[in-house]
């Protein structure tokens, strides 16, 4: 039996959403985090990616002046670190020091990269659409790296990398086969 | 050790995706079926979902002329059916009938929403934005349901629903905590 749901609690009857943790800077190199349940790649050629923040955030005005970001992601043994991201507001506190994690130099961009997250996919912004109370990013790829160990045959490797997939921010990593 | 991966590559260091299978109609109202690894929610207010879609595929057009789509959120079971409507096209067959799918009735858009699947989103076309190779649609909620025992105090109920999240086309569900 199907029951209808109130229309703004329409992403229950979605799926679930993957999380990353964004890296940018403000105008004088100072780097922030955000954790974020919107992103989803858009084309393979040109590369890009999508992300969707909220203008309250943060990170909104920093990514939309210094017009670079970075998508990290994180593996399940991340959960914590990510949720103190996700709260706490680079505002107010240094957002590494604060859940412990270690920046590292990107190749392209000036954001720092998170060196415990698996994979880094560095853009630079191409684009900024307005869709309701979001704004959705455009970035195109202009480097992309990730753990050695984490990569088998050219693929991800997802007993290695442990990725995390969520509804209300209930972290989860995906079943074995 | 982090590696390089190349720009072409670049989800590779991503996070998993969802999947969903998103259906339209034709002129005609002729219904069709398109499996989609790129879905997020975008806005809560007005509620708002993006899906990508390529120019390449059938749907493409129908969702842009016809400026309506169902988002049908599927449970692991469905994984064989998800093949069969993301590899053949809607120009060559009935992808309901090929794959032994069940329409059944939307309530505020002319598609059909998937019995099968656990949840639906039925959206009107906003916005469309080329990005790259596809073009983002984004499409405003308009009515949204559920299957009634996949919904637990209100929230989608994760061990019921068994939902599907993938990279390179290897369909998981979720762990149990």
């Amino acid at each position: 039996m199907k029951t209808n749901l109130p229309k703004e609690r329409y992403s229950q009857a979605g799926p679930v959403a993957p999380t990353v943790m964004v890296t940018c800077v403000d105008a004088r190199g100072r780097p922030n985090i955000i954790t974020l349940g919107m992103y989803m790649p858009i084309s393979h050629d040109p590369p890009q990616v999508v992300i969707g923040v909220s203008p309250k955030r943060y990170s909104h005005d920093l990514i939309r002046d210094q017009g670079e970001f970075i998508v990290n992601s994180p593996g399940i043994g991340l959960a914590e670190k990510m949720h103190i991201c996700g709260t706490k507001s680079g505002r107010d506190v240094d957002k590494f020091k604060e859940a412990g994690l270690t920046p590292g130099p990107a190749r392209k961009v000036r954001p720092p990269l998170i060196q415990e997250c698996y994979g880094h996919i560095e853009c630079e912004v191409v684009n900024m659409v307005t869709c309701g109370d979001h704004t959705l990013f455009v970035g195109e790829v202009v480097a992309a790296s990730i753990d050695e160990d984490c990569l088998r045959d050219g693929k991800l490797n997802l007993s290695a990398a442990r990725p995390i997939a969520q509804k209300n921010w209930d972290y989860r990593t995906l079943s074995e086969k």
